[in-house]
This record gives structure tokens, sequence and C-alpha cells, in this order.
């Protein structure tokens, strides 16, 4: 099959890559759409040591189970959870495999991604897609988890001021995620032609540099940048939270004297619900399709890869079987 | 009166200081003891701008009042609450005083301190000190209260698994402090004699290199240094809780990846209740003699600094007044 492989820190197209081999529970998944993460470009960059198939957001078809069991899923249009867990440690029978210490996570750690014809997951991983999302909704069902997660994590009540920092990929699904709690939300970014879009969406928006000072009660983290930490820990107040989203390959010293002195909550946040991600999808309470910069074939994968990293581009789309 | 000053990042002693004068609402204080803590190190690292007196642990003797209607704390042995604020923003009026942007700090921001003969301080902030705790003990009332501060932020259940990291003035004071919760305290340190006082105490210790990553649910940080917190987020177990109580003038890089990937949540933590500390020192809940190490005059205050800041020393004293 073909797929776009990530080895020693080079991306790759490689046209003869294997098939996955199927485990006992696993299904085989003709992918559709998969798309590019600002997590991908860091993994190219060094932040895993992932040697294999890049990817981890996609939605696919269903071709193969390997257990008799699971044959209801044949022919199933799918979205699937990338972490996988040994499910006998005492964190995955306690908190669920996203924390398992064994792990592997689909396109990030040790497991074969979704840049490719073809992905293998066990079927426990797997949400079937109501019929009315399409394709280019559901393809973004891992990353609006991951914007859901925030919600699971903190409540949030309505008279809270509530600041995203960077809005870009996921930053958009945030603000739109977290305005929906009845939440006062504004999108910071660098440029006001950053801005353009989340205005285009409904967003309140507003430069980060011109933010005040400990101006927010609550503030989420999602520049991919450690200068977006700095930017807000300056701009939550004191005994007020802030939720990283942010992962990279880079590091910076920064200063984090008014995490303590203001007493902060720093929230970590990492992956969230899947079936609350495609619900929401089949609400339409999420716009997706404006996000879309950009579509291109598994052969045109390394354009693409430029393409998504260019400043404010936000989601390349790969179409694996479907061009 | 004779004070020890920091001016320009230089600490001296001056035999002619002026005394306070007194503002509407505070009180005259004739030092009896002060407490040189970790902060009062880094303050003439260049940790903050005091241009002044240094020093905010204290126990005293009211000696004047402004106002004659708080004449009643006349001849009473207190200790005070550092943190002043304006008492007119929105800060002072639903938080306290402690978050106030426009606050003085005793000994840290824009207020003379207590490593002097006398201070001054609103009658707001004193706490009269019971007459069987004695000054020795009193002494400790603002690191100790900085210390359960930690139980006023996070409730922690007896089952966690909890290691405080840094086995120095303030950690000591935690370590007792989250043992009287039920829970398993280790306090980690960098090396065996590090651990000997700790052990006195009664205290289970260890060794912070040697402890397994994420092998603790909630980890305080109170080393007093950026290696700390690598080691905090190293020990600290995925969706666990990691409280940060270090201040420091370095900034050095950390990587931050464990937080959001672990969804770790920080907490920063630094002063505390008052009232709570008085009462469990007046319990005798807390050991605090064999955390002194030395007393000074304040003529000898540079000498004392110096003994302060040598690797393993924890308490040591100022005694104005009480020569």
């Amino acid at each position: 099959m073909r797929a776009l492989v990530v080895a020693n820190g080079q991306l790759t197209y490689q046209a003869q890559w294997p098939e996955p081999d199927l485990q006992l529970g696993e299904a085989l998944i003709r992918l559709v759409l998969a798309g590019i993460c600002s997590t991908d470009l860091e993994i190219v960059k060094g932040y895993t040591a992932l040697q294999g198939v890049l990817g981890h957001e996609f939605v696919g078809v269903v071709t193969a189970v390997a257990d008799p069991a699971d044959q209801s899923w044949l022919t199933r249009r799918v979205v699937g959870e990338i972490n996988l867990g040994c499910r006998h440690c005492a964190v995955c029978l306690n908190d669920g495999p996203h924390h398992c210490p064994h792990r592997t996570v689909l396109g990030i750690i040790n497991r074969d991604g979704a840049f490719a014809d073809y992905l293998a997951l066990p079927v426990v991983n797997l949400h079937p897609v109501p019929d009315h999302v399409p394709d280019e909704a559901a393809v973004f069902t891992e990353p609006l988890a991951a914007a859901l997660r925030i919600l699971e994590q903190s409540s949030i009540s309505p008279e809270e001021r509530i600041a995203v920092i960077g809005p870009g990929r996921l930053g958009l699904l945030i603000g739109q995620v977290l305005a929906q709690t009845g939440g006062q939300v504004t999108l910071l970014g660098r440029s006001a032609q950053s801005l353009a879009l989340p205005e285009q969406l409904g967003l309140r928006t507003g430069l980060a540099e011109a933010a005040a000072d400990n101006s927010f009660d609550f503030v989420v983290e999602a520049t991919g940048s450690a200068a977006g930490l700095a930017h807000a820990l300056r701009l939550v107040r004191p005994l007020g939270r802030l939720v990283m989203k942010s992962t990279y390959a880079d590091k910076e010293p920064v200063d984090l004297t008014k995490l303590v002195v203001g007493e902060i909550t720093v929230i970590g946040s990492r992956c969230g619900p899947f079936a609350t991600a495609l619900g929401w999808l089949a609400d339409r309470r999420i716009q997706t399709e404006p996000l879309i910069d950009g579509r291109y074939s598994l052969q045109d994968g390394l354009t693409a890869f430029a393409h998504a990293q260019r400043p404010g581009v936000r989601k390349i789309l790969l179409t694996p079987n479907n061009e």
C-alpha cells in the first residue's frame, strides 16, 4: 500500500509499504480522509521517536476483521480512538488506556498510523459515524474530542472571561466548544490576519500582545509554542486556570514565577471523548468546513506537509482511496 | 534603629536606619525573632526589586498604635500576615489582599520588613500569639501557614501516595502537615545527609534520583530550583497533581511535555492561613525546634545569611531586641 512514513526525522512517501497485519480483535480500515495535525509536524521535528506511518486523525471504512464475532463492523464507516493500552496494568484498569505506560498511540508512539491506504485498530477503539455526518466533518472527530476534553476536566461558569490563545487548527475547535458553554470566549492571535477566520466563525477575537495582564479567568494555550505559554501566564488572573494543549519538540525557558505567586492552576489536557465529539458533529454544533485549507492525495503527501507548515494554514486533508 | 537592608542586589547591615512612620490603622512592632527564608536568599539574588529592609517571618510585641481605637493591641505578642492589599480593587473585594495587583508585601515588595528592630503593619494583619506558644515556635507561623495553604487548595485522600521534594526549611513543614492528613508522605532529597532530619521527625524518606517515574499521586515541589520541577514532573503519575511552592530568580528550560501528555494538574501555592497555623503550633502538631540551625544578632546579620545559604542548613533566626 501507499504510506507517508517517518524514519530518523525524515518524512518520505512510500509506494510499497506493507499492509498492516491484523491482530486478534482488530479491524482493517480503508482510509477515506486523514487530517494533518500540529503534532504530526512536531513528530517530523523529533517530538516522538516514531519510526513508521504517521497520522492519527481519520475517517475510513472497515474492510476486514480478525475475529468472526466482529463481522458486524464490516463495511461500516468509522473513526477510531488512538490510544491502545496494555489492558492489564493498574493504570488501564483504573484510568483507561489513555495513560497506560505501555500504550502505543496510532501514528504517534510505536504504531503505524493513518497517512496510508489502510490502518489496523482494535474494534474496541472504533466508533461508527452517523450516516448524515459527512467524511469532511467526521475527520475532525479526534481533534474535536481533544477540545471537548477541556469540559471533562474543568467546570466553567458562564461569568468567566475565557481566552483561547492560538487561532489555529485546534484553537478554532476549542474556541467554538467553549463558546457553547455560554462563557465569554475571546480567541487571541498574533496578527489581524490570523483572526479573520475566527471572526467569520462568529467568535470574539483580539491580539494576544494587546490583551491586558491578568484579564482572563480561564486561558487555553493552543499555540504550539513556548511563547504561547508565556502569554498565557501573563493573561491569566491570579487564582485563575490555564489549560495547556500544546506539545512541541523545542524547549525554551519560561518564567514560572507567576504560576506560584499568582497561585495559578495549570491543567494539562490531551485526548477526549469520541462519542461526544461525534454527537456534536451530528448536531452541527461545530463548524469544521471553513477550517479546511487543502486536500492532497497520498502521493502528494510531502507537498501537503509543506502546505500544513505554512503560517496561518489550518486543516490540510489527505485523501487516500478517495482521489 | 538597626536593620538588614537590600539595595541594588546587595545586603548590608545599617546601624542607623529610620524607624517606620506609623500610618493610620498601623501598629509598631518591636521584633523579638525573625526567620530567614529561601525567598530572602532569592531576593538578595534579584528575585524582586525590593529596596529596603528584608524579612517577612517574625514574632514581636506591639509598642505603639496609630489609632487610639487599637490600643488593646499594645504590649501584645503578635505575628503578622505579610500581604497588604489596596482594599478597593475587585481582587481585594473578591479574593482578599493576597493577590491585589497594587499590594505591598512585607520585606518582599515595596515595604520594609522584619530584619530590624521595628516594623509597622496594619493591625488587621496581626494575630495574637497564644501565651503557651514560645517565640521559637511562633516565628514559624508564616511558613507553616504557607504549608497549610496546600490543604486549602487541594483535598487529599488518605490512599494517595504523596511526595515532598526538598527536605529544606519549607519542605520539612509541608511534610509534617501532609503527614497529618493520614496520607503516605515521603520526603525526597538529593543526599542521604539531607534526609537525616526528616527521619528524626518521623517522616518516611527517599532519594529523589532513586524514586521511580510516575510513582506518586501528589507531589509538592519545594526545592527552590528548576531542577526540582523536572524531578516533580518525572515522579508524578499521569492524571496526578503537582504543587509548586518554589519561587526563584534563575530561569532554566524545563520540558513540560509530560504536563500536557500526562494531563498533570499543577497548582501554584503561596501564602496561607495564619490562624490555623497558630492553632497547629498551640496544639504542638508540628515540630519546629529541630529545624533551627542558628541564632544571630542583627549586627551579625550578614554572617547569618552566609550560614543560611550553606547547603543543608534549615532555619536561621535573627534575634533583634533579644540579645
